[in-house]
């Protein structure tokens, strides 16, 4: 890849649905799809609306080693995963800055209801698999 | 749920990708989108076809700990998640079980290919999302 930044984060943003990787406390893995990410810094931050009493976040309060991964149905093996560590932000900053109108759908007290919460997720290196191969990148 | 193995066995045989974690070797979960199992005894055992050379594979080797995700992109938040244990069987009998005319498209040595070998995942427990809720279900 020339530009892992452009031709991941485009694919990324073309998503509508993330999965997210933990590792529960009998060392298990577990997964769960996830709306899109609300935000991203380049492919080095991703950020979730989620809710603060979910099995995932209870997962990552304990264990912060988590993955992400994008995969695009219309090509079969197109995908991207990434490695790295999940923060659980219950700061009125964090959880103002991903939230958006429509939200109380699923946080019926709004931004400031205690079962809403950010994930951020920051990258230290990816996987792209496409046309049957995959290539490793580096995230600075 | 009335009926686990009913319910989650006929939302299972609707999906052409099923996605499957792993537990790399700094403790990192990892995941990827795989085909669909060639054959499922109940919600018990699932058979996928994969590369033996692949990163997956190796993992698997070191540490049997695994889960796999069916995810039904029509319903947003409904998917399935099983936890328990994945198998790397290479013997000429579990790889014919689950051939298919045609997989010389992937391993062009045909079913003998040294690179082909079968991920046989057996399940422990399951986690049912639909509707917003979700369900934890034991598995015999």
């Amino acid at each position: 890849m020339k530009d892992a930044e452009k031709t991941i984060g485009n694919m990324i943003d073309k998503q509508k649905v993330a999965f997210i990787g933990s590792v529960d406390s009998d060392g298990f893995p577990n997964m769960k799809a996830m709306l899109a990410p609300r935000k991203r810094v380049g492919i080095k931050e991703f950020y979730f609306t989620t809710n603060t009493s979910s099995l995932r976040t209870g997962q990552y309060k304990e264990n912060s080693k988590a993955c992400i991964y994008f995969y695009d149905r219309k090509f079969l093996y197109h995908g991207v995963m990434m490695i790295g560590t999940m923060e659980v932000l219950e700061d009125a900053a964090s959880k103002e800055m991903i939230w958006r109108f429509g939200d109380t759908m699923y946080y019926k007290e709004g931004v400031t209801d205690p079962d809403y919460c950010v994930l951020k997720f920051t990258a230290h290196k990816g996987r792209y698999y496409h046309a049957f191969k995959n290539e490793v990148f580096d995230i600075e």
